[in-house]
């Protein structure tokens, strides 16, 4: 092409061999990318036979092809794979592999085929596979929570808001409120496994495929519902590994909440729940210690988790159309966050079956002052309007604190010198199990309400 | 509470005032959720209709109620709002005028509700909104690109992978596989905004509402297909604010390559596109010059939408339960990135709908080179394995580089000294309307498979 | 230059007009670089004698410059100045009003000089300032956090890992260790604002300055210690920026792990501290409630402080040398991050002076089992090697445990019934204050170290 | 502790093993912290020597834990080291091992000191050792860019601004614009590398060292410049990996500039510069590509290397006081950042050593609407004001191009007719070298500014 007075830079030999292995190196994928040898074969089978559907292949060839790929897949489960320094990539390995097995017919597998389309196949069989095993793992966290909020319905404790004692409520109550986040984060997964399902193959390195073959064969092959709609976009479209990530990225933003609740709980000064072995670990140097490692871990890891997402948004920011090498730098992010969260969710489980709480430490944490807002719904009940309400309560609040004694403590006559509207029933309302009960509007605390939410997901869960 | 010897730090009279003076300012964030003055007035309303249905306010009282909430409304409409430095939020703000306005029942509109799920049923309906509004937008940008698709259907340009001139494609082709990305953000959007449309309203401070209101009667007056199922969830749930925040993020990375692409068509080099004023402007210094800036602000304003993604993100990550006041941060980077996302589709959909294409310069682009896949596959119509194929194209390639001449105007015989496949028709190769025309599977270049794209996506368009 | 056939867009008129002002919006940064009107009026009088010196504007030109600037200075003081839409930036804004009250002299100004590097001037003369306030800020942050440690020398309380009690410590040492990491980034910070320091005035749009000006005397004249290097570079590096916005990000971490413990320790479980009013706010439900608002808000705000940075890096990604639009997008958050951690060390600074100890509660919650470290170190004294020593000490925790008393309350027999190393000098161990003097090296938390450590911080701050 | 009424889950025995493999598994850093095994034992050989100088270890015990640890070296060089499941991380792999070799000595190497500061104390010289590195491989990259620079001084091309061509410069001005980026990196990474060589060790878990250590002579041991100076912020200070991560995000980003401008100026439609293997490689699909697959590698990681650093900050964003487990994920970001750029620089040197450039393509790329500035800069020397000149100069390019010549193809008449202040030596602004050496203040593009910024450079590598 530069046909014109060229600068021809004076690299010295030795140098550009050591480049040439470094670049080999810098650019290989393989390490990382073995990990779809098996979606890569099955892609390649069905690729194989529509070949011949398309008249493309001979019976014999296609035959031959399914064969040797049968027998590369046999050398993965056996670990007996050689990989090679020239193997640049899973896919360049498997072909040639084939290619020494059988030959020329080997040679016919990449024919109309782009490493563009079949890698962006590949990564979606991957992620189909890998997010369906993430949507049962949830499933299963869920069902563990729901079980724990199934057996403690009559525990109570105090609900926080700017980790103050707010007021009182259920622990199966608080419990669930992460039962119900997760719920979320599972219908998101099921829409993205949508988007994931659709089959790029046929689309070329971005133009398509001239050999006529038949894009909606493959698709059913394969199990993917439908098949891409126009071939640039296809071979470049990585929305669905973005997706996977921002999902596994607000799961742990919900589990790093969770995590970060427990933590706190399970200090002394709370001392509502004991995370047991091996869960929680002892230290090199205080012999006392039991430190809620695996808590802290899932909490830290919410970080990394959003650092991939992050560094692959910033990788896919402004690229031009099409394939660009950047691209590659797609699979390590989402190795890492789909299996991190494989791990992260299987341990969240154990601990959610295993923690102990200490209902009695709970119950003493209860104290007068959280049944305040009941005072002014007492008032209001009583046509007080609640602005008003809430100031007379602030009094009858300031006042036992002002005598260091109990909102029960005050005599009726003390009440009434605040404000008249109170009656000898005002102490009824220093009871927390009634406090409890009043909340029982469809997502309040009160029992019926909670086990309205165990019934209701305990049948999305049976659905599923 | 804290009976016992505690430190009193001397903190100078002075001082402490002014320091009430900036906690206020800092606290305070009327200044930026006063655009939520509409959907706190509607869902006030919504309320008080449940509170006179479950006999919380009498008839009279709903009235004054219904009344004054118009008024204040009216007010803001006709910007004669009077914000004070004591209202700390637009509900406060609200809730204090229409007290100024119609005393004892405004004080009655609060009963059995907290900021807490106050605000969350206000974002929700802000969102729904703005949401809904974004899908319009969305939709206008796409219909103009297939528009620019259907005018253009004979311009043939190169198509470029690694930014390197890689096969022959449509114009049309390439304009639609953004139509196609975009069309994906639709349908993320969508499905968010199902998620935005549950009613948190009843779920009080944390525990749910304790007067017996009917939260479906308000769900249904307000539009909501649901009601939230956990009221310490509902509060503090900002999953949806999430789901927001990565869909403008990502639809910017779609809008960032797209941008890119034209910044690079628009170059002298490139040539292909030339983008008018107003979407492109002069410089300061240099008389001669055409920027494109609009595209590249956009490109730029990637950066910004991604990064109220990635703050908000990161103050939600291991939050205690419930309500805490770090949520007030959720408002700005929602109200960024919306107001953001929305004028950059407006901006997009002008600069479709009026750049100049130079059909002429694309078409010299095309070099016959850009067919050497097209020399491959010849010859795997001809049972040569694609491999080998592939390696004697190469050679074609380098033979007429070395000659210095166009791969058509090699001889039949260096062809065939070559490969004696070859025959005279490898000569008919070379023709870039018959490359196109090849690629005709679904989402393929040649014409017969842009029109389909056209159509399905016209077809989409016209049913939502 | 397009000579060719090319497609003209058929934009109706109507949707022209409008899109000139939606694009002459979009476009504009007058409504945030206005808060540059000082430091471009700045620049552009050392630039206007520069001109004079080189013989580029005579001495009534120079006269005439000097005064007009002025005057456009007084009427942004006075609050005069009329920004017109066509203004579309501060630089404009400043000169088009310089002309009108000029003339001829004001269309000279801008010889030589390109938006460009005028842009890049005066964002550093503003982040020159903001970053010098900052610092100062901080040093009074350091210096309330070294007043607080100083008067609470004799205070004991838990020193916590994993959120778990571990050691005895000094109140003082773990205030102080915050002052330490906020010095650090007063360090960083000194070290960036040398950077900052340096002139792109000069480099024009990018090719440098055709006019033979003294750019070292302009330097001279603004403060600037030296100036840039190469004129490519010194128009599109932003380099400062991203440092300024990673000092806030880092800063703003310290400061939220700062406000978790406080936030922590100002639970009802803790008990440490009492956050005073306006500090902390009542709740709109709760009458009883105290919220540590002001904490929970800056924790909130290092997540916003953190998108900033991120999305101005990813603003900055792959973008081409030299000037691109994208970089409009460097001036707001930075000024969010500037302006927000400005006011973050004033309240932080307020909240150190203010908050309350509760002394007697601290105490309390020294329990012995935080000795147990101290039990193996009796044992280390008496030459048992480390490993074993920590396990006896375990062994002494879990008997005291069994037995329901304190480890102090086994007698001295038990203890020797676990290891015959123990004599009747164990039971000094038992003594939280010993236990703390131990650890007298630097760095510890023994009160001659915490005293050492007070003098070096108060000895740096009157240094600086 | 909790002695009352305490729920046991029934964890079924089976579980509850593979749960504490799991666990294991998840909480075992050993997997990558092992590189971290050299200097974990320079770290303990130092403290060994202490513990003998402050009386806790006999010459004796010493020398056996000097030899022993020496030996536990050997294995790790022979790569005979076993690992263990039970080994946590390499701190307890390495002690472990020594005590099976040498006893009871080796259980007293632990004696005082805690992982805490034993982890941190290993992070900081891995993180010295490497940051050296990173900062001689910088100072290579920029040695060869200043090679480059200096070998094609004469060599024009068209500088960009908005990627439109702007005005002529010096091809070594363009790519020296990198060097001096490159050179602040440099400046940056030194700044941090004094705040890593601090020494942590004499912290113990939290409190300091209770055993009378020197710990200024386990510093000078190891060569740090410095020790901590509060326990507590020393176990849990992780701003040097947080700022180890900005330097390579930072620098990442210029490289990503840098290889966007080489990607663009090796297409065919720019032709600046070619990218010669093994730095270009081919495509699967067409035999006539060469794609800057190095380049694009470096853009695309500029990504992950960024979502290192976003993860990390987030891991740390609102962490209590002192050691929490999350830390433990400082790690793998800092590994995977510090050797990605490692490799990266390298890479990056080797291209700009091999880049050939096309010095007739760049030269045929200058066109005289380049010298459009130069116009009005000979009527500003002609002393009419710059903004009126430029709207002349405006005049001549808009009259060249609807005439479809050069400037320098209108005629004197037809300038002067514009504006009369033109004369007959107008046509000598229409040279290109003359063009470029007017801009030769500090940092411009004539040609001794260039030498003089490669001087500079040169002078600055030879004195590091």
């Amino acid at each position: 092409m530069f046909s014109l007075r060229i600068f021809k830079a004076q690299l010295p030999f030795r140098r550009f061999c050591s480049s040439k292995a470094l670049m080999g190196k810098f650019h290989n994928s393989l390490s990382f990318d073995k990990r779809l040898w098996d979606v890569d074969i099955r892609g390649s089978e069905a690729f194989a036979k529509e070949l011949h559907r398309s008249g493309l292949l001979s019976q014999r060839e296609e035959g031959e092809l399914l064969v040797g790929l049968n027998s590369v897949r046999k050398e993965w489960e056996n670990d007996s794979f050689v990989m090679l320094d020239s193997d640049e990539d899973i896919h360049m390995a498997n072909e040639r592999r084939l290619i020494e097995l059988i030959g020329d017919s080997g040679r016919k597998l990449h024919t109309g085929r782009s490493r563009n389309d079949q890698v962006a196949t590949d990564l979606r069989l991957w992620c189909r596979q890998s997010s369906s095993e993430a949507r049962s793992k949830l499933q299963i966290l869920i069902r563990s929570i729901v079980n724990r909020a199934n057996s403690h319905l009559s525990v109570l404790m105090p609900g926080y808001t700017h980790l103050q004692r707010a007021q009182p409520i259920r622990f199966s109550h608080w419990i669930l409120s992460y039962a119900f986040a997760l719920q979320r984060d599972c219908e998101r997964l099921e829409q993205i496994s949508e988007r994931i399902n659709v089959l790029p193959l046929g689309s070329g390195a971005l133009a398509g495929n001239a050999f006529k073959i038949d894009r909606d064969a493959i698709a059913k092959d394969l199990g993917f519902s439908s098949v891409s709609s126009n071939s640039m976009d296809a071979t470049s479209d990585r929305d669905f590994i973005a997706e996977l990530l921002f999902f596994c990225t607000l799961t742990m933003t919900h589990l790093s909440r969770f995590a970060e609740d427990l933590i706190i709980y399970s200090t002394k000064e709370f001392g509502y729940v004991s995370i047991p072995e091996p869960f929680s670990t002892g230290s090199s140097l205080m012999p006392q210690k039991r430190n809620p490692d695996s808590l802290e871990l899932i909490r830290g890891k919410s970080g990394r988790i959003f650092g991939n997402l992050s560094g692959f948004l910033m990788t896919m920011k402004g690229l031009p159309s099409c394939y660009n090498k950047d691209l590659q730098e797609d699979k390590e992010p989402l190795f890492d966050s789909m299996s991190s969260i494989l791990t992260i969710l299987e341990i969240f489980t154990l601990v959610i079956d295993s923690f102990e709480i200490n209902e009695a430490q709970m119950r003493n944490a209860l104290h007068e002052e959280m049944l305040a807002t009941d005072v002014a719904f007492y008032l209001v009940r009583r046509n007080i309007p609640f602005r008003t309400a809430h100031g007379i309560s602030r009094q009858c609040v300031d006042l036992a604190e002002s005598k260091g004694c109990l909102l029960s403590e005050l005599s009726l006559q003390q009440f009434q010198e605040i404000d008249k509207t109170f009656d000898a029933d005002i102490f009824s309302v220093f009871d927390f199990e009634n406090a409890v009960e009043q909340y029982d509007v469809v997502g309040g605390t009160a029992k019926k309400s909670v086990e309205h939410q165990i019934k209701s997901l305990q049948d999305w869960l049976d659905r599923e």
